[in-house]
């Protein structure tokens, strides 16, 4: 249920001291090919760190052979040396594993440039190499065909669980790890993804699936509004089904894997104590629609009202006001968990109907103005994010 | 120190049993003139309160005699209803005041068209007109010269202090209230303020005076980014001093009032434990330096960490990262309470020199683009906010 179910790739996460808590923080996933195609999408964020600069170079080059990736540093906002440390990092991996050879199998014709490297954890600290390279050196003798749920592990940061997904088709597969929890935000939700497929497929088909799956899954979560530096999604193909799906087959494949990554990150957000789901119905367009769901989910009246299980609709209605999408205020209609509680822009069934008792949370927002709708996943923002996110620096 | 400095005004402030507490919930301002010239700003927010509707229309006559105020509910999202409420509110008031002169005067000439409407409270609910209107009874009753404080008690919400402000020129002077705690938000705070002035002014010299003042001040502060159904800024002009300063000598004198009244504002948002300044300097443009500024003011990451006293300049970066602003990510530079913690994007001087013990925190952003510049004003995001919007339905 991981980026090892697709057939070709082998993946591993250790403990190479980047933690201060001792727990796994270098992983490393590993395409045996045949293929190597791949395709990214990277953080909409204009301060990038040093890993995404690195690996949209990677990826102009087509092949992606591996990924290295590391928790307990970010890399961001580190300067000219924080760009050689990723350059260094990506040399290192792909010296070590010409070194080491898939058993049985000729070595690896690799090099640096079809690395791509991922890094998170705290902006603006150099990693430390020291302890970095080793790592890598432990992660590639560590590689197996069932390592995923361990490169999971490893990337993990203020995640509660790791997050795996796969989604099987007839003769071939999508598998996936996730890591989120914070700075989740709507033009990439904070995190890194490494999906792979032992499907077939040119550049041009994994680009088209990967971009029409991330944005109705990872674009459309928000749980905090923070764009981070470091968001960055890898589709990996190794071709090794002999399969070759559709452009339509791959991207329903992809996109079942990207939502259920990004529910996977959305229930452990940072804090969350709801799992919130802004359904926006009757837009004159899908950006509209969007539009309202990701402002409603942003706004921090309505997740604090969530979190004291308040059914305050007239903060859901201040907050759509805020945007610049079709609509009349005396037309919309808001429903909580089902209960209609304002009509045409007033109260309407009474607010003691709402039972927001459980975790599950459904906003739904009726504009009245067309046929277009969209749904936004979110979170409450609780004491517990203001404690995560104040207590510890990260 | 409040709406009554100014000559040519009697203000009020009764309990009439909107807020459960008993507190003063009901107030009144009164302009006795002899000139009732006016200026307004109210919220960008396209969902409207009735008191805003029916305010803009009155506005629009360029003549204010009154204003009646009230906390305990808002007045918003109650349809039809709601604005044939404020209607009668504005017509009870004025009848009432037609049968009350000041001592020694003539009958009030004043029509309902003549009196503006603010109501604050909780969004959704119609307000209990039988409580409302004796309100507006006794309110007009205790009309007095020196009654500005106790109208600046009766507007409060979750304020913990009433906010009054002068600023005193040579034969004139401006004073005003305002109330604000949460739903602080660019593009006007939320509020309502009542600005006074016993200058003599047309109604264009008003409103451009009150427009610059705005844009400097209350659109500069950003508790929680929440935009308001209920903003509104008035200016009322009586003449009384007989003294006609010039537009730029007014201008500066409103100034000075909506800044005192916005730092009042921001030292009293629900739950801040920090008064934070975010000074961006070395912009191309003063729109860029603005938008900067809100966006860094507006996340909850970099809100969380002064919480915790963390000098995280690296979520400041991020922030910055997000917005449209010429800048490029290796050249800008950070201090935090004049400690220079990043240059040129990256870690500079060491972190632990920055001191965050006091309240007051200035956040220094040089983009290193131009020379244009902004400050915003912001607090930080603590568990008492979140306590105080989701412990309570407002």
């Amino acid at each position: 249920m991981t980026v090892t179910h697709p057939r070709g790739f082998r993946a591993s996460g250790v403990a190479a001291g980047l933690k201060a808590s001792g727990n796994a923080d270098v992983a490393l996933v590993v395409n045996d090919g045949p293929d190597y195609t791949a395709a990214a999408v990277f953080t909409g964020n204009r301060v990038k760190a040093a890993p995404v600069l690195w690996s949209q170079q990677v990826l102009k080059g087509g092949i992606v052979r591996a990924v290295v990736l590391n928790s307990g540093g970010a890399n961001a906002c580190t300067g000219s040396q924080g760009f050689r440390d990723t350059h260094a990092t990506a040399e290192h991996t792909a010296a070590v594993l010409r070194g080491i050879s898939k058993p049985g199998a000729k070595p690896m014709m690799i090099g640096a440039g079809d690395v791509a490297v991922c890094s998170t954890g705290l902006i603006g600290e150099l990693l430390p190499m020291d302890k970095l390279l080793p790592g890598v050196n432990a992660a590639a003798k560590a590689l197996a065909a069932d390592g995923g749920p361990k490169a999971a592990d490893a990337i993990m940061t203020t995640d509660t669980v790791a997050k795996n997904a796969v989604a099987q088709r007839d003769g071939w597969s999508v598998g996936g790890i996730a890591k989120g929890a914070g700075m989740l935000a709507p033009a990439l939700a904070t995190m890194l993804v490494v999906i792979t497929t032992d499907a077939s497929a040119d550049n041009e088909v994994l680009d088209a699936a990967l971009r029409a799956a991330t944005r109705v899954t990872f674009d459309r979560i928000d749980a905090d509004g923070c764009m981070s530096t470091n968001d960055t999604v890898l589709l990996l193909a190794s071709g090794a089904s002999n399969r070759q799906p559709t452009v339509e087959e791959l991207t329903e494949a992809v996109t079942e894997v990207c939502h259920d990554l990004a529910q996977q990150l959305i229930a452990d957000a940072e804090g969350a104590t709801k799992h919130i789901a802004i359904e926006v119905r009757g837009a004159a367009s899908e950006s509209d629609a969007v539009q309202v769901g990701r402002v409603v989910a942003g706004n921090n009246l309505v997740k604090t009202a969530f979190f004291g299980n308040d059914p305050n609709w007239g903060r859901i209605l201040a907050a759509v006001g805020t945007t610049s999408a079709a609509f009349e205020p005396d037309r919309i209609d808001v429903a909580i968990n089902g209960v209609w509680i304002c009509k045409g822009g007033a109260a309407a069934e009474d607010r003691s109907k709402v039972d927001l008792s459980g975790r599950d949370v459904t906003v739904t927002i009726n504009l009245r103005e067309g046929e277009m709708g969209a749904t936004i996943w979110t979170t409450d923002l609780s004491h517990a994010y203001v404690h995560e996110n104040s207590a510890y620096s990260s």
